[in-house]
């Protein structure tokens, strides 16, 4: 990324720029442990915030994306109130649920209902339970902090591991913030690659320059993961900008500008990896890097079909360097290819292999590649030709696991 | 399909047709196995056929694909010979050593060369042990017959069972047969949706109609199957026509081309199923008909998206009727959706229930739903709209086998 030259990552997560607080608390959408899951979130701004989303491009669409899409039209919003456990989809009644959602904690909160963005995730198709909802928004205004964790813990479904980030970067009035939580796990795919992301900045952007960054950063990020194929009704990533950094505010496409981007990109990509590599059931990281195609977008096209075949998926599960997987997905991907001029090796931090070149498969050290394959990151370098285009995208491999999670996710 | 007034299955495959005798040995390339497993098939015509193909559209074509795609724009063959174990795909020296299988074919039956086509199917990228393949061909000839079922199982890789079927059916001048053997499992999906499918017929017809035909036929079968969306290097689907029936030669579109079609069609479509329900480590075949979309080919996109995700495939594995699955699948698809007109059922051999009306989750019996989706075929019925498109598409569910069986496919 031109214009960003450091970044430096730090603890926390969506506290972590100025004008922020979050919270989390069991309500009691997820039942049925023994132990009380934290199941609503709220993220909170002191100030007014400009603010973008993008959302999922499934045309089956969960309310709180219809809400939140409607009231982004203005730009502007305090507040994100999440529950996970129930998707609030498809559901009767569904719509008025998200609207108690955000009004509810707008009046504790003492600020606008329409300030209010809401997000959901979890099963489709059933009533939510908005009582458990209510009762719980007095404790979630309450327990308003610094501390970011427990807003990323109550948006988890089957992740199993919190993911929260945040960096600092220098812009060209003082030092700015992105900070963010999300969550992932299955129906992980491009348009969108997250469930639901939560990005707060304390950079002053307006909210047509950070509705365009936003979307730079997710193309280059959350649509080039992929977990299972699958695109949820309830994919959001939504972004509040406090503008208390300090710096002017941006409203062109000018020197801070890019600097903006190319951190947000960064973060975006570390929580892309993070959601990769949590993908259900995965044991391991797939990284695929393609060079020399003919474009960027040929580039993707061919990483994103080996990231996505299932028949590569398990393969890298049971750490088995068959390559012939992976020339068959860039094969059907629909890029442009010249069989003859493909190189790929298999790399990790236990080394690395070249399995094929100029589209003939090698002999190669089993051992070597086996154990070149056991490593928790394992990338897929394509070398497809002598063209210009290169991507990088991730994904995760397909075990048992995947299979038990899917089996019986409702129950 | 309109013509064709019925079709009686017979028992048999590609011998049922007059003129046609086949056989299957084990050559030795696959190994490892204490039971000598058959893996050497060869289709043989008593007198020179009209034939036509339909081929991977994958970009990484398997040596004997080239060679039959040129072989065939002869619209002439007499013989097919395939291999299972190796796939004689992107390994140095894969063309000449199909070359050489058809010359050794040919040499024994006394035929030219250039009349016979081949397939293999297995691992990709290691080198075709030829030596086994000529030491087979003899034994190979010698066992010519009229029985089918060693072919069958000579072309099975990780099929659980044989495929084969036949068919008659009237034409204007008397009784013509259809008969074929498959081999399908893992990569099976669209463009082509098998691996190797050989079919033999007694009908007389033009080289450039039997291809017309068997285009629409694999379009509306093979073509509507997934098992894991990976399509393959390999996939070749091989008609030949002998005309030994006695019916007048089919030379353009009229009556006897309609009933022909419709014939190829019902055959190819009953293999299809055969393939999807024994996709790897399935244990239900999953149909989806969609009914009300926009146009046949949005009820196919819709019928197909459900069939390839992921996620439903692994709920139908679990028996769990979680339709919030099916309406993001549909959601997703990219064919025109109006969300709110969408009815869904399942149904199977144990009853039916619906799910979904209108684009809302219903409350339905649950302990009835588990029981249907326990059946071996579980169709899923969408009710897309008040459209006139339609279509039916086969699939099969995701299972633990799966994982393990592509988890170390090469050892």
């Amino acid at each position: 990324m031109k214009g960003l030259k450091a970044l430096k990552y730090t603890d926390g997560g969506v506290t972590a720029p100025s004008g922020f607080s979050a919270s989390g608390v069991h309500c009691g959408v997820k039942r049925g442990s023994s132990l009380l899951k934290l199941d609503l979130a709220l993220i909170f701004s002191e100030t007014e915030c400009t603010a973008a989303g993008v959302f999922t491009r499934n045309s089956v669409k969960a309310a709180p994306v219809l809400l939140d899409m409607d009231r982004l039209k203005s730009g502007k919003a305090r507040a994100i109130i999440a529950n996970s456990g129930n998707a609030n989809a498809c559901a009767p009644g569904a719509y008025e649920a998200a609207e108690l959602m955000a009004c509810a904690a707008a009046s504790s909160l003492g600020i606008s209902p329409s300030s209010v963005l809401v997000a959901s995730t979890g099963v489709i198709g059933q009533a939510l339970n908005t009582e458990a909802i209510i009762s719980g928004i007095e404790p979630l205004v309450k327990n308003l902090g610094k501390n970011s964790s427990d807003a990323a813990d109550a948006i988890m479904t089957t992740d199993t591991f919190r993911k929260e980030t945040a960096a600092e970067f220098s812009l060209s009035g003082g030092t700015a913030r992105i900070g963010a939580i999300c969550k992932g796990s299955g129906m992980i795919h491009p348009n969108m690659g997250t469930l639901l992301c939560f990005i707060t900045t304390d950079a002053a952007i307006s909210a047509d320059m950070l509705s365009r960054a936003l979307r730079v950063a997710v193309n280059a990020s959350f649509n080039r993961v992929s977990v299972d194929g699958d695109t949820s009704t309830n994919d959001s990533c939504i972004i509040l900008a406090s503008g208390l950094c300090g710096s002017p505010e941006i409203t062109a496409e000018d020197d801070d500008y890019k600097i903006f981007v190319g951190a947000l990109t960064q973060v975006c990509v570390r929580l892309a990896r993070m959601i990769a590599g949590d993908g259900e059931g995965a044991t391991h990281l797939i990284t695929c890097r393609v060079s020399g195609a003919s474009t960027d977008k040929d580039a993707e096209t061919l990483a994103m079909s080996v990231i996505k075949s299932p028949l590569t998926k398990a393969a890298i599960f049971g750490a088995d360097a068959n390559v012939g997987r992976v020339l068959c997905a860039i094969g059907y991907s629909g890029a442009f290819l010249r069989p003859d001029m493909v190189d790929i090796i298999f790399t990790s931090e236990n080394g690395s292999v070249i399995v094929c070149e100029k589209g003939l498969c090698l002999a190669f050290d089993e051992t070597l590649a086996k154990n070149v394959l056991e490593a928790w990151e394992v990338v897929i370098d394509i070398r497809a030709g002598d063209g210009p285009g290169s991507c990088e995208c991730w994904g995760c491999d397909l075990t048992y696991d995947y299979v038990r999670i899917n089996g019986d996710y409702r129950s």
